[in-house]
């Protein structure tokens, strides 16, 4: 199986990456990187490239983004801010005032070689509700895909993966792969 | 005067600064400047010292974060992301269903030399109201001192200055350059 290099500390996001890239030998490295400011594109690009010139071997980040339409895709890459330091019903709350819920899942993976970084993006669509379901990880519990009865939190892995914005991504990325 | 290099692109920022460094001849240096996700130490930090090795002179950045209570310290240096993409009577809407509209608003100056990097803090406690004003920039219109019976934006730059978060961190900048 071919080894790729998945530079991540995340040990949920290298589980999904594991399931979405069959016949590929993923591989992990956690590294304490620099995250920059800026739209989620310009961070994972950054991430990717700065990955790079430290480990100097071809490999992949992964970043993902939420942004409220209400908000016009505030925190966006910065969602991880918000969650890790409040329980997950704060974000419900925070919304509570507008009318539209809808929000934006977006995962970008940046992959980095010797000729620069490519980045590979998949998005979803849904809208933010009150938590519920125990699977998952980060906003799962309160993003409820479009056209889903259930959170991602309500969705075994398969399931998730059948239709969530890292699968998309990762897809991309495979079929970039080879 | 003593020349001192303001490395910002902000004219509000600016402005403030020159009032409260008299007897400094404060110039600007306006570079893109990348910007670290983290804490605002960390933040302020990284920007001074990454300034630094792109000017080679002494010089000074500045940083301000807004922490809402109800949100721990959410998001804080992310302020800038919420109300550059925002009309700012979204910030009072997010916070609506929370009984808590406290907020801590800091700024921060990091100073970088040949030495290293030295910051300086200043704070200010308040409350996050429904915009009134039209003074000042950013959140000024939405936050209301402790102690006051007007936003940042009903005050003149002096009044201002006389009681603000950035004048604190000025004050004790102001003495480390004597």
């Amino acid at each position: 199986m071919a080894k790729i290099l998945f530079v991540t500390g995340n040990k949920n996001k290298l589980k999904e990456a594991r399931e979405l890239l069959p016949g590929h030998d993923v591989e992990q490295m956690d590294i304490d990187l620099l995250e920059c400011q800026g739209d989620a594109l310009f961070v994972v690009t950054e991430k990717a490239r700065l990955a790079y010139s430290m480990v100097k071997r071809p490999l992949f980040v992964e970043d993902t983004s939420v942004g409220f339409h209400c908000l016009n895709g505030f925190p966006g890459p910065y969602i991880k801010a918000l969650t890790s330091s409040n329980d997950i019903s704060a974000i419900p709350k925070m919304l509570a005032a507008f009318p539209d819920k809808g929000a934006t899942g977006t995962a970008m993976i940046g992959y980095a070689d010797k000729t620069g970084v490519k980045v590979f993006k998949g998005e979803i669509q849904g809208t933010i509700v009150a938590p519920r379901g125990k699977n998952g990880f980060a906003w799962d519990s309160i993003f409820q895909p479009e056209g889903m009865k259930k959170t991602f939190a309500e969705m075994g892995i398969e399931e998730k993966n059948a239709i969530s914005h890292r699968m998309k991504a990762f897809e991309a990325f495979r079929r970039f792969l080879g």
